[in-house]
């Protein structure tokens, strides 16, 4: 059962919905139990699509806008229309976040698939297309000290233009954290093709060598990501190709995507010292 | 709603319904219009999963043993349990079939998800799982003639495991395919990255080279296909590294996989004569 609601920021209740009762459906909200996507939805038979993971601090979507410019982006380089203005999912946003116990921190994932297909294979480029927009909730939890490997199953393809955008396809990323889990780390860091260090599962990585701050260059086929831009403004780092030979010149480490940052302590098990001036990094999250 | 029904075969109903009526999810069989999946499902999220598309010659689908196989291998190598065995599979597609107007060839699809996530993020080795197993069909149609291009903008990861297998993910191959339809051309060649020819966007490549022929190896981070596998043995194709440079070399070539094979009449404008002995190629789908 959906129901229809308007779209405007409400008062949140005196007890709101748990977070992830209700999601926010091409224009509807309706319960998460009973919110379901078409068996013929090309997100789901081919990934043909795009996403946005988003921290909400206090009610309040971080960084909301380059979030909606960076899938409007993806959309772009996959030919995905998206119907819906920024004011529009906004809209949207604010009144799922209205009616739930979102609490200080919580996230936000905004979905966009080319919708369901009418007809079987790839590309149709005259098939009319409805896509699929979908919003939903979840707790959001610190990200904790990360003990890291290098992956050596899978990389990071930075020949593809997916690598530069938030396609749904993750399962790279997937491979790499099983393979990590399965080394005793907690997270792993992939190459790109040739070598050189791209970036951990699901965020970006800096890296501090001789006093000074670096970050794989988007060559290697890193996500552009919104803390990492912000980060190489405030830390004035660099980002440049680092072949993986460069991880050992490394004494201190994070791990930073638009929900939070964490401090790397090993890699390879070799120890790293905490990150220098931690509340600094820490500090673009209070940033808009 | 849907209708839980006997998956057995049963005679074929003088009317059968319209093939893309119904589909089978998780044991029932239901009206495709209302079999739905859950917003939280990892296959749409993550693109975790695995499918196969069989051709269905008859009511009977073609190398179905080999296809429940290679969904079994891709299963394993993303660690997704699949809760059911070949048997209950194809007595599921067989009761699907028997509803339906099949007519002489149809197309089955066969997609297999980790299923819903109870939490959000990448990867919970304790969380329990709920695959998603669905099957469908769809109108079978021959391919023409193909008029392919080299692809610029994006290549095949043959250093990632899932280019073995067949994963969800296939938005390189829709790039790819968008590509060839902006320059005139039917389909696309991808390379992998290091510019040795890897496959078609959905399909393995044939080269006709001084009358032998070859086909790209699986280090070019080729899928195995079924149709392949059966005509290096016919043809004593040499499965190798075929370096990009080799295709001017070749007179004809073509395009397979388990639906059908088809000519290549040009590679990048260049036209190429038609494949000798086609009756004998196109021979291995009356084989089992």
């Amino acid at each position: 059962m959906s129901v229809l609601v308007e779209t405007r920021p409400q008062a949140v209740p005196p007890h709101g919905l748990p977070l992830d009762e209700e999601v926010w459906l091409n224009d509807q909200i309706m319960a998460r139990a009973t919110a379901l996507i078409s068996v013929s939805d090309r997100g789901l038979n081919l990934a043909d699509g795009v996403f946005e993971t988003l921290l909400v601090q206090d009610g309040r979507p971080l960084w909301l806008g380059d979030h909606l410019a960076r899938l409007r982006q993806g959309a772009q380089r996959l030919r995905l229309p998206l119907p819906w203005c920024d004011d529009a999912i906004g809209r949207g946003l604010a009144a799922l976040l209205s009616r739930a116990e979102v609490g200080h921190r919580c996230v936000a994932r905004i979905t966009l698939t080319r919708g369901p297909a009418a007809t079987r294979g790839l590309w149709h480029p005259c098939e009319p297309v409805r896509p699929t927009l979908l919003m939903g909730l979840s707790p959001w939890s610190a990200n904790p000290v990360q003990h890291v490997v290098l992956a050596r199953q899978t990389c990071r393809n930075e020949r593809s233009p997916l690598s530069g955008i938030k396609s749904l396809a993750y399962g790279d990323q997937l491979l790499a954290r099983q393979e990590a889990l399965d080394r005793g780390a907690t997270d792993a860091l992939l190459c790109d093709t040739r070598g050189r260090l791209a970036c951990a599962t699901v965020g970006n990585v800096f890296l501090h060598i001789d006093g000074s701050w670096y970050t794989p260059w988007l060559n290697s086929g890193v996500l552009p990501g919104l803390a990492r831009r912000r980060l190489i403004a405030r830390l004035q780092a660099r980002d440049t190709a680092l072949p993986s030979a460069r991880l050992v010149d490394a004494d201190s480490a994070f791990i930073c995507n638009s929900l939070g940052c964490a401090p790397i302590a090993s890699i390879d098990q070799r120890e790293l010292q905490p990150p220098p001036r931690w509340d600094h990094i820490a500090g673009i999250y209070h940033e808009d």
